[in-house]
């Protein structure tokens, strides 16, 4: 049987009623965190640019654009909330597929079911199916496949994306088969345009490119079902000759759910993931002593020497830099006990407050971490008082939020608000974040997307 | 400088004044030939569903559907007329590129001039720019690339795409070199995917990506302009280390121009090129001895073994499979002095006359071509008739027509006839093809779909 036959018999199999609550769980948490940063990235200028391309979401259609408040094909929807929904690189990480897992589900799974009718619990198990499909393929291929160049988020996602469109418009399993082996041809991303508008316009085509192979599968179009597998097919022309094994895919398929474990892993902070450590301990620090930021002489900043390069800029000149300034995120940690999107835009980052801590902080190397062989996020923070007292407060190696380390609701809520607050009225983005996380009571899925619209 | 910014000046730079009259000559024969291939390619089934997907071509627009007479976006006119252009594999080729040039430049060609005001002279231009830029860049990443199994219409087309967008929409260096990195992360497209519908998707989808590639650089979105080069970019993503030559891209860079040589190689008949010696020489044969096919006794084709385990077939089942039978195509040669369209529709493979015939056609190896260093497309054809006259002809090693061999007049219009005749009244067919071949003289390109959509 064709790679292309299993996955789709896989992906097709599992009904919502087959999931364990943990599975149910932890698909809402990604669709939740997903909802709120795509919100948040509708008004990035990529968004925008992509929005306003001629031929693009030119009609009225049945999907919503997220934060846009209009509607248009499913095809152009998924196109622009996917760019949305990776703006900001705020959107949950998952190392199997090498990447992130929930954008190319969850903008799929609205914009469909804008057009189809869809229960809550048939777009979680949706959700749960594309999960797997798409970091299983990542165990197949990884890290060859990443190391290489591709961007494992869209040619590893797109099969997430296929996954998610075939169980919504129910196609069968030939139908399904169809539309991965088309996808196989649509799959594309390099990494050397991270850094640039294009990253996030991988999710976005990619999403594109997965919906419209299931839409011209489910009419008829043909490709070939030994598209993995061919000599020249996806494993030998985007992995090459003894870099990748396909058993691998197979083993374990949902045993556990890899939505499970380990799951999608949600950022906490919205800048680089290199200072997410130094930003816990500085928030630990806060809570635990309620320092008088007068009082503080010096903050050292100690972590692994891998995080530091691209994070030790004292004096950052744009928002975008703000966001690889330990010191700035740091500084504002202790300021306002919260890392937040405003806090990169408007030069919010020459805030004479935020200036003025800064010069007290430092980061170096932790001797403790400094180990070529190691690879940990962890940081300790160490702040002297006036009174020549001494605070330190060490971080976990783990700074991401999944299972292992789910983040608490307080916070959850908290990253949500500040993703969609700027969108949505308060009454509004509570009724949104409370639907979300009940979504397989949901009747229609539509009633998330009417519920946004009517904003 | 970067590679993509050495393309974008070259791409750029020449007028249509700068161009020889070969250039102009050869451009004009590469789009009335591929006017001619996308027209009769609109009513096949891999078009037709494309056009029918939801969210693809729903809403009217400037760009005309070939042989469809309704007008929507550009992109996704060239989606639509890209799948119609390479829909019967009738198109033409070039070495250089490993593939098919003129598909991946003219529905870009005639779609943008449906926007924008663009002169034939224009077309002429960016036709010839395209036509460089993808079949220089062949020559720097082939054959390693195409055997790999990347599909270099799609994954180097997009970047004669590319060019010939950047130029008629006016884009500067800076746009052109962003456009051009953008589409390293949306070329696609696998060779597993041959021999089903998804084989034309790919120009369909190389073209719309590389028309949006321009629509959004123009518009301010961001790239890497080092993206060939980058250790995760075109160069090493997709061919790999030491597999590929920069240098060679820009070498005799428009000396001459490579539409002058090798130029496009024109398909005479619609079916497997390894029957066209042995068409060529039934034609020939027929032309100077005009055998009764009553007296014929026996006709044996011999060609070089490569041309046979594919074509071998003396009994076709389908219309597909009529276009890898050398006893059936040769067959029609002799009995109608052409080999067209409609022999491969509506069962004609079945047609008494031509079955008849078959029975008295064998085919074996030719025993000056029987060298498996050596590859030719050559045949030797000999009739038997049945007052014992043995009557041969052998063609040459070429069978297709370019700067090398051109076709002739006739031939030219009766394969371009062929191809619109069911679409077109006789006398928009004539105006159109006059039309083409004067191309330079148009003040408005878009007077040939203007032609077109009239009828």
């Amino acid at each position: 049987m064709t790679v292309a036959r299993q996955l789709a018999e896989r992906i097709l199999a599992p009904t919502f009623q087959d999931l364990p609550a943990e599975a149910v769980h932890w698909a809402k948490i990604g669709i939740l965190d997903t909802v709120g940063v795509t919100i948040a990235g509708a008004s990035e200028p990529c968004t925008a640019i992509t929005a306003a391309t001629p031929g693009i979401a030119d009609t009225d259609g049945p999907a919503l654009l997220f934060g846009l408040a209009r509607r248009t094909s499913v095809l152009d929807a998924v196109l622009i909330n996917g760019v949305a929904s990776h703006a900001l690189d705020y959107d949950d990480v998952n190392n199997q597929i090498g990447g992130h897992p929930s954008v190319p589900l969850v903008p799929a799974m609205f914009a469909l079911a804008d057009m189809v009718d869809t229960t809550g619990e048939d777009a979680i198990a949706a959700y749960v199916s594309g999960f797997e499909a798409e970091t299983q393929l990542g165990l197949g291929v990884h890290y060859h496949h990443y190391a290489k160049g591709w961007h494992p988020t869209a040619t590893l996602g797109i099969f997430g994306t296929v996954a998610v469109g075939a169980r919504l418009l129910n196609l069968n399993v030939d139908q399904t088969t169809q539309a991965l082996a088309l996808a196989v041809s649509l799959a594309s991303g390099v990494k050397a345009n991270f850094g640039t508008m294009t990253k996030p316009l991988h999710i976005g085509h990619s999403l594109r490119n997965g919906v419209m192979a299931v839409l011209m599968a489910r009419d008829g179009f043909t490709a070939n079902e030994a598209a993995f597998e061919h000599r020249q097919g996806f494993f030998e022309v985007f992995n090459g000759a003894d870099s990748y094994d396909a058993s691998k895919i197979f083993d374990g398929w949902g045993t556990p759910w890899n939505v499970t474990d380990p799951g999608p892993s949600l950022k906490a902070y919205p800048c680089c993931g290199s200072t997410h450590g130094a930003i816990d301990c500085a928030l630990a620090l806060r809570h635990a002593h309620s320092p008088d930021l007068a009082d503080i002489v010096k903050i050292d900043i100690r972590t692994d020497p891998k995080r530091l390069p691209h994070t030790d800029n004292p004096d950052p000149i744009s928002g975008l830099g703000a966001k690889f300034s330990i010191q700035y995120v740091v500084a504002r940690a202790f300021i306002d006990g919260a890392v937040r999107l405003g806090d990169f835009e408007n030069a919010a980052y020459d805030d004479r407050g935020a200036r003025d801590l800064m010069t007290k902080v430092s980061a170096s190397v932790h001797p403790d971490m400094d180990d070529p062989t190691m690879d940990t996020y962890a940081a300790e923070v160490t702040i002297t008082m006036n009174d020549g007292r001494k605070l330190s407060h060490r971080s976990g190696d783990v700074v991401l939020r999944g299972p292992g380390r789910p983040m608490d609701e307080a916070a959850m809520f908290a990253k949500f608000a500040d993703c969609t607050q700027r969108q949505l009225p308060a009454e509004t983005l509570r009724k949104l974040y409370n639907m979300l996380l009940q979504l397989e009571t949901l009747r229609r899925l539509s009633a998330v997307t009417d519920c946004l619209a009517a904003v």
